[in-house]
């Protein structure tokens, strides 16, 4: 099961509400959703990969998972019309696979936005947690610090059930900088990973006990959720009156039978652009650059940009460049970003919500210019998909195709167009563009009226449910 | 007499050499070159104004000049084939002022790069460095230094003309901190502000004396210019052997007759962001923010953008943000912007000659978007401006007009395009764009073709010379 929510607005410009962390592309051009899909599917006998996830993430998820292989095991989901926390979710994850494969069903429970190097050690880790979790335990992996973190709660281990695992003394809330010394020190103490392994029967066993105000919200919204729909969304009325609590908190704080699997793999969960950074390799003054810079007695920078970036005489800057917003923070600072996010929020700024290129079931657009009167896109169509059947009332467009084969229906006219071809789109007139071929399709789009918003838009027929 | 010459490479990203620094826009909308054109018209008499510059500004200033007023004195012009310092400029502009209005002209020589407010002091220092100028003397402008700046020339005065002149003592080069706090304390000495007053006849005696290798270029060069053409384009072969030395050195740091006339107005010459700061009002903090930024822990920082800036725990920070490059700088290294631009030519970085967005002698051009096989530009013609007529031999155009009206020639038929009209200009077609109303035309071309370079088009008629 891979958990799906956080916003990571610690990343932003990158992350945004439209795109967050887990959609984010590393150094290596995967996301961290992309490797953790791959991580699960590593595990060679797993019955198949269930996602929960916000509904607007529904495209963009299946969109990562797709070229993942031919034939990977189904994908399944259960999808948020809320955001809740982490208690509902795998709450509702264990009782939905009670309910599909049996209550001795275990699930591994893997947040979408952890980077682990070391699969082997993983895949360990997670056979040991797993024979655990098949008598009862509820699993957690530990991850063994390196330094005296504050910003992760602590897992204390009491004695040992197996060569791999130890009972679970306490957790910890994350410490101050003594405490977490100490814990570092004493070696007992392990970084609480946010990783969990138990039956469904454990977890809803644990929550009736624990929790039921959980459980019997998350009861109350699958018997009303319409289990026959694609893609199956949770029903919005119940589960809003989920409380909004973490796993940790509302199950395993409180629970009895617990173990840790101490990992023995690399963990970075990538909280901020300090951890991200470390992900592009230094050269001799300690300046990692993503992209084109020139930089002059500067030290300890982080540059990240399509454009190119000049840096003089800086120190330990983070330097974060997107097409319509930049962030220059002091390294150290890298945490106070989410005030940055906090600060625009509160004026709406449309850098927190959307990223210039905004992603659809059927592709992409992406906003080249807006003026009075006039908006100029780039459209791109994946093959085979296809936009809704639609119409405005206030504007027209002129398309031209630069790339691909564009199918456009003109009222009651279908048409090809083919590159260097274009065709017009009156205000008022039904239209719908699909892409037929076998490569994506590239449109220019110059959009020309009183009113270029996108909400001027009449669906008549849409493929993906959005009429 | 306006100087334009200077490529400003301390203020890139902003300026470049397609748009260098007198051309850049302050924050009160105005350029340094608009402000130093009317400084000049505010002398009542002035018989108008001659510059000389590069001939590749001759648009350029042409279309800020205009704007100045219904009748403004002529304006005339020398361009320059290439660039070859002050002291040939000021050659050429004495000869010139000799032949065409009599060799006791009194010149004016004013940078089009400096920033004065008080205009009232500028034009009384000026009425008396004319009275001087008329008598003979070579006539400089001499601020009176605020702090030990390290970066300019002095002047030293001696013994006194009149109540507001001096004879020269000596000229002194940038001094070291230590002279310059010994000049600062002393009281004698004045900032060389690079602004000359004389009389055709004293520069060409002058030089005749002292630089008679350059005298004698420019007289060359003279005597092979077309001067009938319109605009006159100083003749290339001759100019080019103009030794490359600066007015001062070539004859005021060598001269006899020389005077000081210390100003009593302010004077910017803008010659570093950290200046241009200074044109920004601070808040609390010592922030200045020209554009939208949201600022936590930050102090004495200086932002200029159009896009949302967010800074975290910086301090001293230059951060100048344009559509394709980005400058963050410590502000105390603000002249060492200049080896960023030196890296940048070594690599031919197109981000130091062109701007995305280019100026033609008919209107604008913007490079919304570049990929394979296909360029969006927006392109915005004058009224009653013109394209040449012209062929691509790779490309065809998709053109949408957005805003204003269209004139367009294919071969031989003429069409008008109205907004929200379009029209395609296929490979190897004639074709030429006008604006024949009385607002900015505003229209979306979309190249398509093998090959969208700029260096493709076969000009086979052009109301501006460039065929």
């Amino acid at each position: 099961m891979i958990l799906s929510g956080g916003a990571g607005a610690r990343l932003w410009p990158v992350s945004r509400e439209a795109l967050p962390k887990p959609f984010i592309k590393l150094p290596d051009g995967e996301t961290l959703l992309v490797k953790t899909m791959r991580r699960a599917l590593g595990l060679a006998d797993g019955n198949g990969i269930l996602v929960v996830t916000n509904r607007e993430y529904y495209f963009l998820t299946r969109g990562e998972y797709e070229p993942l292989g031919k034939t990977p095991p189904a994908l399944d989901f259960l999808l948020e019309p809320v955001s809740r926390n982490t208690a509902p979710a795998i709450c509702a994850a264990a009782l939905h696979a009670a309910r599909e494969h049996g209550d001795r069903t275990v699930l591994l429970v893997l947040p979408a936005d952890h980077l682990i190097r070391d699969e082997e050690a993983f895949r360990d880790a997670v056979a040991e947690a797993r024979k655990l979790a098949a008598e009862g335990w509820l699993v957690t992996f530990g991850i063994r610090p390196n330094r005296p973190e504050t910003g992760f709660g602590y897992i204390e281990a009491g004695e040992a059930l197996s060569t791999g695992a130890f009972n679970v003394k306490r957790f910890v809330e994350k410490p101050d900088l003594a405490a977490a010394k100490a814990y570092l020190a004493e070696g007992r103490y392990t970084w609480n990973s946010g990783m969990f392994c138990a039956s469904a029967v454990s977890i809803i066993e644990a929550m009736r006990t624990h929790s039921p105000e959980v459980l019997c919200a998350v009861e109350a919204t699958l018997a009303a959720t319409d289990y026959d729909k694609v893609p199956r969304i949770l029903a919005e009325g119940p589960f809003a009156k989920a409380p909004d609590v973490s796993f940790d908190y509302a199950v395993m704080e409180k629970a009895g039978k617990r173990a840790v699997v101490p990992a023995n793999f690399d963990w970075n969960d990538i909280g901020s652009w300090s951890a991200l950074a470390e992900l592009t390799d230094a050269d001799a003054q300690g300046n990692r650059v993503s992209g084109e810079a020139v930089l002059i007695d500067a030290k300890g920078c982080f540059v990240q940009s399509d454009r190119m970036v000049a840096a003089v005489g800086v120190e330990d800057l983070l330097i974060i460049d997107t097409p319509d917003a930049l962030l220059v923070s002091r390294r150290e600072r890298a945490q106070d970003v989410k005030t940055v996010v906090q600060r625009l929020k509160l004026v709406s700024h449309d850098s927190v919500r959307h990223h210039r290129t905004v992603h659809r079931p059927w592709g992409t657009y992406t906003v080249l210019e807006e003026g009075e009167r006039f908006k100029i896109k780039r459209i791109v169509v994946r093959p085979g998909a296809s936009l809704s059947l639609q119409m405005h009332h206030h504007r027209s467009e002129h398309w031209v195709v630069v790339s691909g084969m564009a199918k456009v229906q003109r009222d009651k006219e279908e048409i090809f167009v083919r590159p260097d071809e274009s065709t017009y789109i009156r205000a008022g007139m039904a239209h719908r563009l699909s892409n037929p071929g076998a490569i994506d399709c590239v449109m220019i789009e110059v959009q020309a009226g009183d009113y270029v918003g996108e909400d001027d838009i009449v669906r008549i027929e849409d493929k993906y449910g959005r009429t």
